[in-house]
This record gives C-alpha cells, sequence and structure tokens, in this order.
C-alpha cells in the first residue's frame, strides 16, 4: 500500500530557473513524488518544449504551474515557507536537513489550513538574502564539500522523496496524532538524564563510568525524531521502574 | 563538519542507458553526495558530449567510469549486490527502501573487504529477471502508483543521498561498531514481547487493553534501524527492572 502526501496543501517555487530543462524535471521529480502544486518565479522561459520533454509524462503539472513576478506573490497563501540554501554555514537561521524538512512540511501541511513552500533558487547563485529572509527555515542538502553542485531538479527530487518516505512512515495517521512535532532538543536532553538516573538506581549503569552506555542510548534515540508522546512513554516506564526500585530498598 | 560515505568501496551500475545525458546526470548525483565509482554496462553512447555536459563538473567520474560488457562483468568484485527495480510487488525477494538500502550498503562498505553495487537498469524497462536473479537485495523507491517514472538520474541521486545521509548518522564511528548490522525483524519482535511483559510487570500496561501502547513502541522502534547491541542494552534494561519488581513482590 504507498501513501501519497497532502499534495493540495505542498508547493515548490523554483525561482528565475534558467534552463527549462530543469523545470522540466522538477514536475516529474514532483509527480513520481505525488506532489503537483509548481510555481514559477521569472522563470526565463516558459512554456517551452525542452520543458515538456524533460517533464515527461508530467506535463499536466507543468502546464498547470501558477507563474508569479515575486517570490513574495509566489508564497502569499503559505503558512510555512522553507528556502534551500547551499550557504549555511554563514548565515544565523533555523536550519533543517531534508528529512526534518519533510517531518515539519507533512505534520504543517496536514494540521493547518493554509499551504507550505518549499523554495529553490537560482541554478548559479541560489536564493538572494532578502528571498531567504522570506522563510521561516532553511533546508541545506547534505553534499559532498569539494562538488556541492546539486541540480536544482535533483535538489526537488531529495525533497519530494523525503515527502513520500513520510507519507509511508506516517500512514495510516491517528487522528490523535495529528498536528505532532518532534520534540525540541531540550526534551531529548532532559529524557537522557532520566534515563541516565534511573539507569544506575536499577543497578544498570556503573556510575562511575556511565558515558559508554549513555552515548549508546543518545545515538539510538537521536536517530529517531521523537514526538512528545513518545518521551512520555519512556519517561513512564523509567518511573515505574524507579518506584519498584524504591519500594525494595526503603 | 561534513562525513562522505566510504567512496571506494560502493560502486553505481548502470545498465544499458539509453540517453547520455542521464549517464552525465547521474555522475553529477554521485559526485554531489561523494561517490565516484561508475560503473556502465552497455552504454549506447559513450563517452558523449550531452553526457560531459550534464555531469558539469562531475566529468571526472565519468571519465573514469568503468565499461562492461555485462552485468556480472560489472559486479564481479562485488560482494553485495542491490538492484532497483520497479516492479516489486510480484518478485519474491528481499525487498528494501532507499533508506534501508543505504543502511545495508553504508555498513557493508565499511566492513567486508569487497565491493558494493546497487544497479539500475534500462529507462524503459529496467532490469531484466536474470539480471535481477544477481541481486543479493531489490530496492524499491516508493512513487506515485499513478505515475511512477522516476528517472534514472533521479534514482541514482536519491540512494547516493541516502547513503550521505546515512554518512552523517554514523559518524564519528567508533571502531567497535565496525562491521554492526541492523537486527533481523524476529530480534526486533522478540524486543516487543520482552516490552510488553515487562510493561505488564511495572503495572505500567493495561494487561486487557494492551495494544494502543505497544503499538506506539513498535512504531517508535521501527523507525529506527536498531543493532542487536542497542536491543540488547534495552532488554538488558527490561531484565533490570523486572528483576526489581520481583525482588519487591516475593
Amino acid at each position: 500500500m504507498t501513501y501519497l502526501p497532502p499534495a493540495e496543501k505542498i508547493k515548490i517555487v523554483l525561482v528565475e530557473t534558467s534552463h527549462p530543462g530543469n523545470i522540466g524535471a522538477a514536475a516529474r521529480a514532483m509527480k513520481t513524488m505525488g506532489l503537483n502544486r509548481l510555481s514559477l518565479v521569472n522563470p526565463r522561459e516558459y512554456p517551452s518544449a525542452e520543458a515538456t520533454s524533460r517533464a515527461s509524462g508530467a506535463d499536466d503539472v507543468l502546464m498547470n504551474a501558477e507563474v508569479h513576478e515575486s517570490l513574495d506573490a509566489a508564497i502569499a497563501d503559505c503558512q510555512l515557507v522553507m528556502g534551500t540554501s547551499a550557504r549555511l554555514r554563514t548565515l544565523k537561521w533555523p536550519q533543517l536537513d531534508p528529512r526534518e524538512t519533510a517531518g515539519r512540511v507533512y505534520e504543517e501541511a496536514g494540521s493547518g489550513s493554509g499551504s507550505v513552500a518549499i523554495v529553490f533558487g537560482r541554478e548559479r547563485t541560489g536564493l538572494t538574502n532578502e528571498e531567504l529572509a522570506l522563510c521561516h527555515y532553511l533546508v541545506n542538502v547534505p553534499t559532498n564539500p569539494e562538488y556541492s553542485s546539486l541540480n536544482v531538479a535533483s535538489a526537488v527530487q531529495i525533497l519530494c522523496y523525503e515527502i513520500m518516505m513520510r507519507a509511508q512512515d506516517g500512514q495510516p495517521r491517528a487522528a490523535e496524532e495529528l498536528g505532532e512535532q518532534p520534540v525540541e532538543q531540550i526534551e531529548m536532553q532532559r529524557l537522557y538524564g532520566h534515563f541516565e538516573e534511573a539507569l544506575i538506581e536499577l543497578d544498570f549503569l556503573d556510575p562511575d563510568n556511565p558515558k559508554h552506555l549513555m552515548r549508546r542510548i543518545r545515538r539510538l534515540f537521536n536517530r529517531v525524531r521523537m514526538t512528545q508522546n513518545e518521551v512520555n512513554i519512556l519517561r513512564g516506564i523509567l518511573t515505574s521502574a524507579q518506584r519498584c526500585c524504591r519500594q525494595q530498598r526503603p
């Protein structure tokens, strides 16, 4: 069973794309992953035979694309805007990788009323600082530091793929889970603190050298993006175990 | 800090690619994600100006590609072979998604002596059954059932991206962890059985309606691909907690 993302709420925005082939390839990338809302800001050439050819069977996505004169106009109906950027290290902005981005996009598209946009910049120069300032989060695809020249349609493919993967993950969604977000890092720190305390009480952790085991526990749970409910479950289990231990040794 | 995958052990194999542009785009996709070993089985046109143009700055990957007359020859030095296929449902074969594939590829490349190959088939017809029979696992990228026409270079991009993400995840690798593989599903079933048993003893689970909480626990741990060591740690914690409970109620 394949689950599709909530396509009607997710918009892919391409800003001043130079090569029409990239627009076509982006449309194809979107459609393979179940998305269809394409928005073009000042494309150099659109419509274009080359774009249609590269879109392959996704020419409907291409034909139905909105065209805008500014990024502002393209994201006017969006409640959350994610801007892709290769130049993250120098900017002070909340930064997400594609997987985290897909999580946010998926959750937000499933809960709010507005749309969610992922914005991709020009082939050579990306998004301007003014355009990035319109974004709530910056998205950084990890790349080879010696060759970070990711094609724009490939970047679209990766983000759309992650959204598709997120849709598989989260389905079937119980109604109660709608809007559940991964916890902030501070909650994870509290969870690890609670683990350490409980494992010492359980005599499972050597209090003089707790680091090795705690490192492994962190490594395990850092691989998942836990929700508050999940953190609560684990902390509840730890509390129950501690209660047993305390009753045992009065 | 960006960590690169073990590129010298990972090979991308393209079988009978028709469009040289796709070969170039695949080379670029690889290099952005830190990979460089490209192997071509009977490419229709190679070398090619169009491939070089689409490769952009990854023309070194393209120029250094091996060319073989059969898939057999291309994977002769490989200890693990993953074959991509869109036609999974009808085949009885171990099937992985791109993330699981990247996990296996990364672990295997970090431990064994041979190389690991990911094989991509022809644009229209994919890999033949004879070619798939040479693969240890089939890889399926989840796609829109109504439009699953993923471009071959885009599929390469997704797989290489997942390997790059896995490299970020797993770094820095402690020496002791080299060769650690995700556990088989049977180990996860044992873990969940142990959880259920321990949570009942801890009075944390309603024995008459344990399903809701257990579903959430499964959902949490199914999102990580746990190693044996991690399963052992969790089961050790559960055993310690059970020991406390049992001493408390003689």
